[in-house]
């Protein structure tokens, strides 16, 4: 068997998620369809991680194994013969037997993109949070730098999840502004579940001036996460890189 | 009677375009249904002119009459509490017994953005004209340069249509690139139907170097659509701005 991995980038507003949920298709599955026409057997695939109903990628990395004979460079050509205009392959080659999109994976990036105007915008509802009151860049980017580390991320785990460890090492974390579009970027070397949207929800309560900067210091100690703040929408977030 | 006007920005992806045509619901519906809900009467309104199916707007100027006395500048917050989220109010106000958003206009600005990188983007597809090999941008600013002034339009006219007089005016009319995408600028006192789309389709063939700059100028002359380039598709245009 050939071990073959590709990277896709997707808008996910009209589908569950990477995996089934109920009421609405996955990108997993219209994935494993399209790939089983291709390669003429059943094939499963493994992405480097679930995304959420909602939740976007520019760079989910998938792997799966198959005995077809096309060259893996066209792979991607193929893919995007096939797939809906939402779902986009970026690349595709052949990799060693040991590697797995999910089990490889060093770490990540992911970005969330906050639209801050008065108004909301009928272009940037999908795509972003939309917070129309001021907010302070300079206390967000304070609070941001204060993730940086390795810390217990309890307090910014969605509750109610299986127990896994909470730990994760932050290397960078930081905010920055692009017009009335504010881009949170962190990197880890993995992310609880709904981790990301929780860490920007209490910053964006830091950038209001409801909660103060060191709070993040306290929750990080505490891993409360009744403390933390609320979780931000799904839309706004986006799965940008997979390091391996 | 009151006369009152408001400023709509909307996505068209999921529209009929402004007026009613087969299959989907007409944007100019969907703002009547709701205005006849705050007013408490039946609601007519008219649109500074119609948008096609999958263009988008942020500037589009509507207008009505209603016995109802509301403050104007509450109109939009209301309409913004019944729209959907893909039309957005940007403001309202009382106008002069006179004005009418349609026959009162006297220019309009349009934009047009193409997407300009080998592969597509799953968050650009509703939004831009996706074109995947090199444009010469210097070639297509010359070209835009040749539209300004006033000429006969006949030949980047939508064929079929209504005979109307098909001369107007351009002010102004240049491309600009941000990143991978290019936007089109052109301001003008009137446009035909179609006629930003046909002025970007044969542009995008100067750029291609399918086609020589001075082609424009012979298009103006002879009024031949034959002659012209193809109508760039629908999804990369937007009516940003409406004169008075």
């Amino acid at each position: 068997m050939r071990n073959l991995r590709f990277t896709l980038a997707y808008d996910g507003t009209n589908y569950s998620g990477w995996q089934r949920q109920a009421n609405a298709i996955a990108i997993q599955e219209v994935v494993e369809r399209v790939l089983t026409k291709i390669c003429k057997e059943p094939i499963t695939v493994a992405g480097s991680g679930r995304t959420d109903a909602g939740v976007h990628a520019r760079g989910q990395v998938v792997s799966f194994r198959t005995t077809n004979r096309m060259p893996a460079e066209r792979l991607s050509l193929a893919l995007n013969s096939l797939l809906p205009y939402d779902i986009v392959a970026r690349d595709s080659r052949e990799v060693p037997q040991e590697f797995h999109a999910r089990y490889s994976a060093q770490g990540k990036l992911y970005r969330y993109l906050i639209y801050n105007a008065k108004l909301p915008s009928p272009f940037q509802r999908n795509y972003t949070w939309h917070i129309p009151y001021a907010l302070d860049i300079a206390a967000m980017n304070k609070a941001a730098s204060l993730y940086v580390g390795t810390h217990d991320f309890s307090a910014f785990q969605a509750s109610g999840g299986a127990p896994v460890d909470p730990v994760r090492e932050i290397g960078s974390s930081y905010w920055q502004k692009n017009g009335d579009v504010w881009e949170y970027n962190v990197k880890g070397n993995g992310f609880l579940y709904h981790m990301v949207r929780n860490m920007v929800g209490t910053m964006i309560e830091v950038g209001t001036h409801k909660r103060p900067i060191e709070s993040i210091t306290e929750l990080l100690q505490s891993g409360r996460r009744s403390d933390a703040g609320i979780t931000a929408p799904a839309q706004g977030l986006y799965l940008e890189e997979v390091y391996y």
